[in-house]
């Protein structure tokens, strides 16, 4: 038998050098790419050449799906090495460079109970993927795309063993559809995406105050009113249950009800608790409009529709939403408060349980398991609902310490535009949890959410990659894989990756930035566009009221989370600071960096002069400009060793401070480590009374940015 | 009664100044960005604004296809303003901000005959856009799309009046979807794109030897074993010809016979002049197998099938290709020898045109006008046959003088990847052609042929976009309309708005290059791609032979026609020269530019080390630093002025000669400027004794490259 090093300790060690020995001494690791790290991987010596004479070939049990996902992976291997290699499977296994071993179909209908697992085992001669299911092959299949390396010598893989499997069961990303409708090639290019990186529900948000997107042949109307045209058909969605499937991907729908239901109720006003008319929500936030529970006619309509969508969606689950009902409209409405009244329904909260029971039971006849967000977690709900939570990992605990099925979603919240690493961090399970196995059992997994306020076809792939690749390997990697440095280059590289399959996330933003400038030279808006980020959390509704019917053209829109740029000057700046007192360190980079941000602003400013849609960033050139000279001139103290006056840092911290306020709902994501240069060039004197080391440490905590109510 | 000045003379105009005086004195001109440029244009004094409350009425004729050009139209100058305007058609035209006022709705199937002019009226107060027909108030919309400008008050149309109609009528751009297939969406998005610079024909090339690319419900063996499942259904192709059509654009099949037939054979072989079996071609070029034109059971399938066609397609036009069928199938069998002795048939020519009129019959009995390439056109040719010419517009006039309607393809193979400038002054009636306005008319247009050997879906737009634009400008504007610099100075902004419409033309580069990279820094591959171009004509084929399978992801592929570098690095080193003897213009901006390409070498060596993919990229890493080095060499005497020693110059241009050797079947185009450079830093002396005038002749004449023998 071999013998496996865990992932944690080889990523540990693969962090301080690019080959080293493992600890038996005899074999060098490799620093890899792989993105989730599997479960336990192991480099050994030699290496498989990839040439023109790639081959694959199958052994036990193959099928369509299987097929079809090789000639996908060795299309992909070609499109990378620019070589053209037999097309089909190869008849000689022993001869092959590839074999793939299958037990068997797996699941008919991609479940939860799903087998992923994978072996793969690398040598100079052949490389062996074993499988019990075709699901577990395909995730065998990205990970050997994924060993794929090259040198002067040529392309190869990396002898290598590998034993692989998911930590959770569940790992989903969420697209809402509802708030903008996403076209099927959309989701068809996100779902190959998710494929990359191991995920395996599609959770399809469907329905929302601002859109009904799902073709109902006995409702008509709720895509004929309640959808601007913009839905999907069955054929369609036949068609992308299909194209997951192939993928090992469950396809999860939601309806949101009781609230969330303006559209429903455009067409059916009869199911609202209160008379209407409805319209279709143009607005973001939380509408009052709520399907009525009290009214029997409901029900009868909720089992005729989830009866035609449980028939169309073949998964086990189906997702009830229910969350954000208010309940305004019940409480003013006399028939329902008579209703509760006469049921001893003592609150609004027990009139949605009440609701939920009965939805339960519809779900049930139609042989469908209940899902549903934190609020439906209720002390009558049936043990066999799963719930979703949006509030975190402690809520998920509670739930699964009473025995329920839980999906984290907190932490996940993908449109917040947080970094990666904050969503990397959070985990569905932490290690101080105290869960009995029995009960962490309960723990299925989590979720991405990309809630569809401010997303469009151009820019969605941008607000979900590359950051849910994080998310995708805290779900299926070991607990303890968690360096964050790691992740980050990993991720540059998967990011590449995830652009063969037609991904957007990185091209669309040149697109964009050249719209913006009308066609004219875009190098100062690059500039940037490279150093802001969209505002965080809800903020961006706030400060830049749009519609859902506006376009989605912006700078704002333009801009992405996670700026790779403000990472490395952050690390530059870092390294120079450590290089106390010489200041070498990077600083011909920081130098350059600050320079362009000095001279980016005055182009564009005019840039802006003849692209008023550009009209809002007018005080960002400014900005951009301001915080080049102030990091130059901090750079040139510290060069010198000259220390400015306290007047001269405060005026700078307090020039800063108004750079740092968002403007066209986008800040500057690089004003931390500019601060952190004024206040080392300040606490120069300091640095002679003290190690270079505490002189750091007391410069960092001078340099945190002004105390901050986070709210929401 | 308005005055019109002819756009040439308003673009003579327009190359001197941003802004001028007319003739009549009264109102400044302006420097426009419209392609094609109208047929009459004059700007006046005053704009119109274009703010949040723009909304569009419309007067006269409105229907479902104009409400939906309209909607598209609004939606894409939202896009760029980052305004939401009002949804719908505004009720009181005279509030409007634009007025469309169509006269009715023009033909039903998009025809030949289809009146496309339209009016354009804009003064500060509102525009007008009146047309006989939808397609000509669609034709306008673009127009105006091409008219909006913006500055620090906002964005605006400045007050203009055109008058504008195409010179000629047949303006097409043919996609051959046989060697590659392209997915419905790529054709889509290129039929946006021809909408976009007014073309209204898709000549659709859906058969060819390597594949046979629509579905057929009679003869099914035809894609289902002569397209490797890449095909048509005709549901998707009733999908493409209702999208064309909401865009004014005919779809004109064709299917090619008796040559380039391959794919038919494979599934019925029996109507193959040689027994087979045959398998799908998977090389490029010229192949053997050809229809049997002696045996009526091909007639009577031809009869099923193209009737089969004449149903789905309901443009007058079929295709019948007819092109490159060297007849060797005919000499070799017995039987068809024998036919034409006994049929008097005395060559492969006579042999083709008897069963191009069995043909002609057929379709005339579907009740379509046949149209077929050069090789048709044969002296027993029934008048009613269109041509559609590759040799040039001397064949086409000489076709017009007897009476045949013709289509120029010859000039716009932009698969030849040429430069947008030669393309441009091909012209399908050239003032010199001598015809009579009655044969004149018989020269209906032109096409682009899109040849399908060496693209994909990624790199098709690419090999399109911009450079079809300029065709387009040249197939509806006035004859006089050719000012090359002009012409890229508008193409420019065309392209960037196309981008809008899903085109991938320019963003589709950096992804490649990223993937070649391996997602490391691709700043130095970028900086060989600027200056490098595919190979002309056919020699992509012989220098780097690949089949139709092969993965089109290589450097070639990266790379594109047109390089805007290279013609700003010949306009900077033009006006260096002009700058004769201070050579101070441009020095700055070319010794920067010459830096990067000196700098790229070395990095470019270091990335290929790791990047196999671009083994074969290897030796124009050092052709890049040495192009700079030598530029650097001659600046540096130029700006000393310092004679070198003809050794020095001797030796440089020997290099020079060695760069421009293509490699991976790639070619600097930047070695001509350069070139220009060493010849006048060795030439310096001459300057003395000359004007600098003479002498920049001299350096050219000098400059010049060795012959070079243009073959094919």
């Amino acid at each position: 038998m071999r013998q496996y090093i865990s992932a944690a300790l080889l990523l540990s060690c693969a962090l301080n050098a690019s080959a080293q020995t493992t600890p038996n001494g005899a074999q060098p690791a490799t620093r890899h790419n792989l993105m989730p790290v599997p479960a336990a991987v192991r480099f050994g010596a030699g290496r498989l050449a990839v040439n023109k004479s790639f081959t694959v070939a199958a052994k036990g049990h193959v099928d369509e799906r299987l097929r079809a996902g090789i000639e996908r992976a060795v299309r992909r291997l070609e499109g990378r090495t620019v070589l053209e290699f037999a097309r089909g499977l190869a008849a000689d296994a022993n001869a092959a460079t590839l074999v793939v071993e299958c037990k068997g179909p797996g699941q008919v209908v991609p479940s939860v109970e799903e087998d992923e697992s994978y072996s793969l085992e690398v040598t100079d001669k052949q490389a062996a993927l074993r499988a019990a299911t075709v699901v577990g092959a395909l995730r065998g299949l990205e990970t050997f795309l994924q060993l794929l390396e090259g040198d002067r010598e040529g392309f190869f893989v990396p002898a290598v063993s590998i034993e692989d499997r998911p930590r959770f069961r569940w790992r989903g990303l969420l697209i809402d559809v509802g708030r903008h409708y996403e076209p099927v090639q959309v989701l068809k290019r996100n779902l190959d995406a998710m494929a990359a990186v191991k995920l395996n529900v599609f959770h399809w948000h469907l329905s929302e105050d601002q859109g009904f997107r799902i073709e109902s042949k006995k409702f008509p109307k709720l895509t004929g009113l309640g959808s601007d045209g913009l839905f999907y058909t069955q054929t369609e969605a036949r068609e992308i249950i299909a194209y997951a499937r192939e993928r090992g991907i469950r396809v999860v729908p939601e309806f949101d009800i009781p609230g969330h239901s303006t559209s429903w109720l455009v067409g059916y006003p009869e199911l609202g608790s209160a008379p209407g008319p409805y319209k279709i929500e143009r607005g973001a936030g939380i509408f009052e409009p709520a399907l009525d529970p009290t009214r029997e006619e409901v029900y009868k309509f909720l089992d005729a529709f989830l009866g035609e969508m449980a028939a169309l969606f073949p998964d086990a689950y189906m997702h009830i939403g229910g969350d954000e009902n208010e309940g305004k409209q019940w409480d003013r409405n006399p028939r329902i408060q008579t209703f509760m009244k006469e049921h001893g329904i003592k609150d609004n909260r027990a009139l949605q349980t009440y609701f939920n029971q009965r939805l339960l039971k519809i779900l049930t006849k139609h042989g469908k398991r209940m899902m549903g967000w934190d609020e439906i977690f209720q002390p009558d709900l049936p043990k066999d609902v799963v719930i979703q939570s949006w509030r975190g990992p402690q809520s998920l605990a509670e739930a699964a310490r009473k025995g329920y099925d839980g999906v984290l979603s907190a932490g996940y919240y993908i449109d917040l535009i947080f970094p990666a690493s904050e969503h990397y961090l959070a985990d569905p399970l932490p290690a101080d949890s105290n869960l009995t196995p029995a009960e962490a059992a309960h723990v299925l997994g989590g979720e991405a959410t990309m809630w569809g306020e401010w997303v469009s076809p151009e820019t969605i792939d941008s607000r979900i990659w590359p950051r849910t690749a994080a998310i995708a390997e805290r779900l299926w990697s070991p607990r303890e894989v968690r360096d964050v440095e790691d992740m980050y280059r990993r991720l540059a590289v998967v990011s590449a990756q995830l652009e063969e399959l037609g991904l957007t996330h990185e091209k669309n933003q040149a697109l964009m930035l050249r719209r913006l400038a009308g066609g004219r030279d875009s190098w100062a808006l690059q500039t940037l566009a490279s150093v802001v980020e969209p505002v965080k959390e809800y903020r961006r509704y706030e400060v830049r009221p749009q519609t859902m019917l506006s376009p989605l053209t912006g700078l704002v829109d333009a801009t992405r989370p996670d700026s790779d740029a403000a990472r490395r000057f952050a690390a530059q700046v870092d390294g120079l600071l450590s290089d106390a007192p010489r200041f070498e360190t990077y600083s011909q980079d920081l130098q350059s960096t600050l320079n362009d941000w000095h001279n980016a602003g005055p182009q564009l400013e005019a840039l802006i002069d003849g692209s008023p849609a550009l009209a809002e960033a007018r005080p960002l050139a400014g900005d951009l400009s301001q915080i080049g000279t102030i990091g130059l001139e901090a750079l040139s103290y510290l060069s010198k060793g000259v220390t400015p006056g306290s007047e001269w840092r405060n005026a700078r911290l307090a020039a800063l401070d108004e750079a740092a306020r968002p403007k066209a709902a986008v800040e500057f994501v690089v004003i931390q480590s500019v601060r952190a240069l004024v206040v080392a060039a300040a606490e120069l004197p300091a640095l002679k009374q003290t190690t270079p080391d505490e002189w750091k440490t007391r410069v960092k905590t001078l340099a945190a940015p002004p105390a901050k109510k986070r709210d929401q």
